[in-house]
């Protein structure tokens, strides 16, 4: 699907529910829509919205400071520019496009927000109405375009992660390898990181978002590296956790019990069964194995425009995977004191089965 | 202030509105109360939230994969753990604790969020509260200590851009250097940046917000350079504009007119004056150069735990600033097609007068 053709499926559905228009504010919605590729700050510093009208072509409505990139990105698309900010904008475009009952995306606007946009626009008979996840609902289908865009973005990944990997010694902190990660995948044409990579060395791995630090690597002790880069647009997100020189045995028995835990749930993968099914095949394995409650969270998550989407692989999660959705499988064991072990990949689910886009190494000589 | 007494005056406020506990969602407000560092890595997927009861000592609210790091941050404070998402915590928690009107962030709180909260909280009676800017409104002013950890970031972030500066050579890319600053700042001891840094050459630099790229600099060109990072938590921001070699006659009097705007705002910085009286001095110097439609943005944001934080420079903010505030200054030119200049310093409002946190250095051989 083309960006017009994910417009008039938005477009058809606000006619269906008799919305007179949709305001796309979630950053990655918004590129999935236009092709602006402005990253907002945060939620409170907006890079411009989408207004897409059921009857009317879109429109991006942003600020001077992005008016080139804009005009640049949308290709065809109008841009119209606010100057004290979005709300007095709005007020005087939807009378002019006869826009009454106005959408917005409710788990991606601030409740105050919300609170002053009813209060001004209800004035002149706009009324606001939630919507949660349309956007999202689409982006969870990856076509086979947006799969050969991740399938490049884990390859340059692991290209990445190979060229550092080679290059790690004792004596190295965990900052200069998260820095050596971060340089390599900008020389090699990536966006930028899909988020900071984790770098954890020793007893510090236990932390499952630990942030690097001046802590010197050691050989012989877990080393987990979590990484991931954009690149067009497309995220990837892959975890290796390994030692230099000789895994000590406790490491390699718990090393091999997280890897059967992910062959196996990758193994149940396919169109149709249910994410919770393939988050508690892995748990059972991890369980069984003694561990159980040493892997406290999710089993893995959707990745596209962002790295973390839907479907979230989790027992709540009942609902069935689809072919086209693109996850993580990443079972880990964390023990405090210790350390943990981790392993990512990322999978395509297919009709019959699945796609692993990571190559098959684990980066342990012990098993290659 | 210290965070209990920090705390302790909006537990204060709290019993003046007759309101039984206060939401943290914020980050920068969770950090500022607690010292709890975590970052969010976006709205939608918080790393917890503070819980300050009218009556109780607070409570910091996470999940599993924070807990070590909370635990080690916030020193004395209870720290709860949520497994199946925050709400079916609170559904017991605050029953638990008396709290019937619960204030939550209405700023930093999502639509759909409060429905949500609205729907499960309300069938235990619970009413929820929206607040907006308490802990923000607290953050305005800075004590010495925060001053001091703004200084010490403005001064290295200063020595980042020196030593990186002193290896600028024509043939490097925008990325180049945009790595070297990151690099330099983390090995400097930094905690990271506090945005992703600018580096935009040549016409590129009238782009305000412009993103790296694969562009070499060339001597005689514009480099605009705007970059800032996080030192004890405490946020950098400057902009430098400059030329390799020898600066061309058209370059060297925007230079000058936007260093005489910036100079002449500093200069009448001082508690009791309006924001927008600033704004204008700065704005008038440059609408009379000529160029005052090429100044499209507000001449300054506040500065502290969040890169961007009140009080905004500009126009619309009528508002006085009081001692202890502190700004960015930084007027700007965008002229397309041929390039930008903007300059950019922090300033701290004092009573009489203001302290600028900058060396008095404009890196051009024109003026030094």
């Amino acid at each position: 699907m083309n960006k017009e053709q994910r417009i008039q499926k938005i477009q058809a559905g606000l006619r269906r529910k008799k919305l007179d228009a949709l305001l796309i504010s979630q950053p990655h919605n918004r590129r999935y829509l236009s092709g602006y590729s402005a990253v907002d700050h945060d939620i409170g510093e907006s890079a411009g919205v989408l207004l897409i009208p059921a009857q009317n072509a879109p429109i991006l409505l942003t600020d001077f400071r992005f008016q080139m990139q804009a005009e640049q990105e949308v290709a065809g698309m109008q841009v119209m520019l606010y100057s004290k900010g979005l709300l007095p904008l709005l007020q005087k475009l939807l009378p002019d496009l006869h826009i009454q009952r106005l959408a917005f995306e409710s788990h991606y606007t601030l409740h105050s927000v919300v609170t002053k946009r009813e209060d001004v626009l209800g004035k002149t008979g706009i009324t606001l109405h939630p919507e949660d996840g349309i956007v999202e609902e689409m982006r969870l289908i990856k076509d086979e375009e947006e799969i050969n865009k991740l399938r490049r973005s884990v390859l340059l990944n692991e290209k990445v992660f190979e060229e550092v990997y080679q290059n790690i010694e004792p004596g190295q902190t965990e900052i200069d390898i998260a820095l050596a990660l971060h340089t390599t995948m900008l020389k090699k044409g990536a966006e930028g990181p899909s988020f900071e990579a984790i770098v954890a060395t020793g007893s510090r791995s236990a932390l499952p978002h630990a942030v690097p630090g001046n802590v010197k690597i050691k050989k012989n002790q877990p080393l987990m590296i979590d990484m991931g880069l954009i690149l067009d647009g497309y995220c990837s997100d892959m975890t290796r956790t390994f030692v230099l020189k000789k895994a000590k045995k406790k490491f390699m028995k718990i090393h091999r019990l997280v890897r059967k835990a992910q062959l196996a749930a990758i193994d149940s993968i396919r169109s149709g069964v249910s994410a919770a099914s393939i988050d508690k095949i892995a748990r059972t394995i991890i369980t069984n194995g003694g561990y159980g409650k040493q892997f406290g969270h999710a089993l893995g998550h959707g990745v596209g425009l962002a790295v973390h989407e839907g479907p979230g692989l989790s027992s709540r999660n009942r609902k069935h995977l689809r072919t086209g959705m693109i996850i993580t499988v990443e079972p880990a064991i964390y023990l405090p004191g210790w350390g943990g072990i981790r392993l990512e990949n990322m999978i395509v689910v297919r009709e019959d089965g699945c796609e692993v886009l990571n190559q098959n190494r684990t980066w342990l000589d012990s098993y290659n």
